[in-house]
């Protein structure tokens, strides 16, 4: 039983939908309840060709629909029937022949899709907005207390199931989430309009509109933010590009922190930069170690070495399936939080189990293509928007600076260091050696502070400098970093270059011997 | 001249403001031209009342305004008259008895508004979504090549300006513009719906609504993101709540650098936390030095002189009026990328002046009372959404834990450091005395390391640490701190508490015969 708030059986429904995934079964269903079905252009013409019978809405209103299809539904026939209070407006209604309109099944052509057509003009794109659907979407929503609006596809058995079990109505609370869902669309709709259109106003000079409209979904709410005192819930695109910790299914484990996700991302994103089989241990948003190597359980083995102590209670990531002897090593040897790998065996999983706290994640294979993407940097009453940084070099890109050049394995090192120091936060120094961190400078305000760390960090856990290499995720300013990397027993260096004075920089590293090759790409991460 | 897709003289224009600001003044300046109004209730009375007539949409629809105006505008007569195309839909407009209509005035009273009235019921809020105008604001955009839309009453000015130099039409450079900012317009309007409702959906357990809807306005372009090969943008809130790097003014000296708002933000955000003259230095997303003092002189002399090398082309923040003496200081003695004050006396900007590279900021005073926001954390996919870190301690929230007391001065250094503890990256380990740091150690793996390098910068400076207090963001997980903070001679500790491990830690403290007070409360920041 339903209270009469909520008994509202649906007598007449309007359908008028861009995505026609289900509507003829839905339709069908509907027209088996004896709902009188009104409908227009590619719906109604759908409908019939399945043999149901639909009302057009232009008999329906006594208006024909004009302006090709601009104006149809613009009629209080049809918002009367659609905004009409069933408790105060019946008079009126009666009075004005205007026929309630008890559900309405309409959504609207992504605005998004459209102008992805690289066809698509600017009188296209004008002519893709859709005014009529819209407004029904709303006025719907807005008196969700007698009316069901529907804009999505997957609604449809649930709806139908509710009108099974209450006598062909639905309870105001599906009515009330049904209209959010409305709003949820229309603000979407409207806020892809304006990015699109506010990117090409005639005083832009760049690709950012001008207002960002950004709408998401929220995949969980979370226990608490980066502290207990904060609340704090984590939110996803709702067109994820690609395999992230947005994607990814939680296997087992205690619920996500927000630090968790926030260290299993930049986890994640830096594993991603190597094709070999690779692991990156990540501890408050840094990566404590990183390591290629034959095997993933060889790599994990060489990553954890770099820095024990911080890698314990860490985030580990991979990118291949984990399997089974790297769990166990991984379970066996230190307490971790949260370990993510593109994809999971069975018997890893099984071995995971065996420590029931651990956060086991598969986020599915990502692309070698990375989507462009904006990155976000929230500030006191703004935020900053940019490009994501995909910034890549290769060995092409490199340019040996010094009398001095790398040799093959060096070169090999040197590219293994930058893409780590990439994802360290600046100033960002990484040592590293035969594809293993060997100490890792993060987050100081002065270069040479990092590079002092790095080193500090690898004699503590008494792994050999000699011979190994440096990355710099920016210029250095001053020869102190080179000099303290030479005394570490750096044998090469890699850097953006670019300071006004690299020559001395330069001058520096030849009269240590040491081979410096200049990227031209800064990675700063703050 | 104008060609003739731009030459459209307004000859019937649709008022139905929301916000009357301006509004008689322009209605009278189109009647002057001989423009006929169509206008609806209060708007109408309006404009009645100061003896400017207008057609009533009821009167010129044929159609009553029913269900107490829910259903008023939404008609075949306005909407075919503002969907109309000019070139090809006369003939129907005829035959329909459509009259065109050029110029819509329609603005949405805020829901925002709305819902913040504490006596706002459900069935308020609901009673308060327009459907009728963001469907004329949207017609009439979309119409932009034909139809004026106007949403803000500071555009009038612009366009009766425009109408006088265009015998009484509009370009099409400003239809779309202003058709844009419609959209712009609609889009925060549903996005507020769907955040308000999607909060209150009966499975909601949390203040996060379902989705996410953010609009924010582009305050500038940047020459580049966190680096050259990323493009940026700077947004800010529509309504900023306070005096911030968002609603600064810059008053001299280059642009504003994508990294330069970053740390500006993070400088001011902590100078913030002082009631006592204080300066803030920050470098790389880190206070580099902080102090108080007896005047903003003294105050900036100190927190230079926690590590001069950092300060070297940092970003330094005040809590009180730039004042000569200080801007003096500053550029004889360094190189400043930014400094920022809530006001900037004008002799001081005649001294900054002599530097004309350096950015002056002036960003006004803020209120004792932090206004609510949310802080975003981006991700792969997703954004984490979290309360900002507004929470604060004071004396009575301390908890000795030690055999030994703090002293007075101690305690005064503790709260001092625990502020600036907070601003610091995490791991974060700051070290002070006298209102001003004496190390900071910054944004480590491991908390140990952070406290050696709190250490091991003091003593680089030559400050002397004996006698000196700790901060620590988060609890000691092992006594190693404790230890090293012994051997640095600090003699006494603040840090949250909180560990398993916290009767050893304690033990240790008292070992050393350090005083150490617990928060209660974690400040991470990553």
């Amino acid at each position: 039983m339903v209270n009469s708030m909520q008994h509202r059986p649906i007598q007449r429904a309007l359908l008028s939908v861009s995505d026609k995934t289900g509507i003829v079964d839905f339709a069908r269903n509907l027209q088996q309840r004896g709902v009188q079905l009104l409908s227009t252009g590619g719906t109604a013409s759908l409908l019939r060709k399945h043999d149901i019978a639909v009302t057009d809405v232009s008999e329906h209103t006594g208006q024909p629909e004009i302006m090709d299809g601009r104006v149809k539904t613009l009629h209080p026939k049809i918002h009367g029937g659609i905004l009409g209070r069933r408790d105060c407006d019946q008079q009126v209604m009666s009075e004005q022949d205007i026929a309630p309109i008890d559900m309405v099944v309409v959504n609207l052509y992504p605005f998004a899709k459209t102008v992805a057509d690289p066809d698509c003009s600017h009188e296209d794109a004008v002519e893709n907005i859709d005014i009529g659907g819209p407004t029904m979407v709303r006025a719907a929503a807005k008196n969700h207390r007698d009316v069901t609006i529907l804009v999505n596809a997957e609604d449809y058995g649930r709806v139908i199931a509710e009108m099974d079990a209450n006598d062909n109505s639905l309870t105001l609370d599906t009515r009330f989430d049904l209209a959010i869902k409305a709003f949820e669309h229309t603000a979407q709709y409207d806020g892809m309009i304006a990015n699109y259109f506010g990117a090409r106003l005639a005083e832009q000079t760049s690709k950012f509109p001008r207002t960002y409209n950004l709408q998401l979904q929220k995949k969980q709410d979370l226990r608490y933010g980066e502290n207990s005192h904060q609340q704090a819930a984590f939110y996803v695109e709702s067109e994820t590009a690609e395999a992230s910790v947005a994607t990814a299914k939680q296997l087992q484990g205690k619920a996500l922190s927000f630090n968790n996700i926030a260290d299993t991302d930049a986890a994640l994103e830096c594993v991603k930069s190597f094709a070999e089989p690779a692991c990156v241990i990540v501890k408050h948003a840094n990566p404590c170690g990183v390591a290629i190597g034959d095997s993933l359980l060889d790599a994990y083995e060489r990553a954890f070495k770099t820095d024990p102590t911080s890698a314990f209670g860490g985030i580990i990531a991979f990118n291949r399936e984990l399997d089974a002897a790297t769990a166990k090593a991984i379970v066996d040897r230190q307490f971790v939080e949260v370990i993510i790998a593109p994809v999971v065996s069975a018997q890893a999983r099984d071995i995971v189990a065996s420590k029931a706290n651990v956060r086991l994640l598969e986020c599915g294979q990502w692309s070698a293509q990375r989507p462009v993407s904006f990155d976000y940097k929230r500030v006191a009453g703004g935020l900053l928007v940019q490009d994501s940084d995909q910034g890549k070099i290769d060995r092409s890109d490199l340019k040996v600076v010094t009398k001095v050049q790398p040799d093959e394995a060096q070169l090999q090192d040197l590219l293994f260091c930058w893409k780590v120091a990439k994802f360290v936060k600046s100033n960002a120094i990484v040592y590293a050696r035969d594809g293993m961190t060997i100490g890792v400078g993060a987050g100081q305000m002065s270069r040479v502070y990092s590079a002092k760390i790095a080193g500090i960090k690898a004699a503590d856990e008494n792994l050999e400098v000699t011979g190994s290499v440096m990355a710099s995720d920016a210029f250095f300013p001053f020869r102190d970093g080179i000099d303290a990397a030479a005394a570490a027993g750096i044998k090469a260096i890699i850097q953006p270059g670019g300071s006004i004075r690299d020559d001395e920089i330069i001058a520096a590293a030849d009269e240590h011997g040491i081979a410096m090759v200049f990227t031209g790409m800064r990675h700063f991460r703050h």
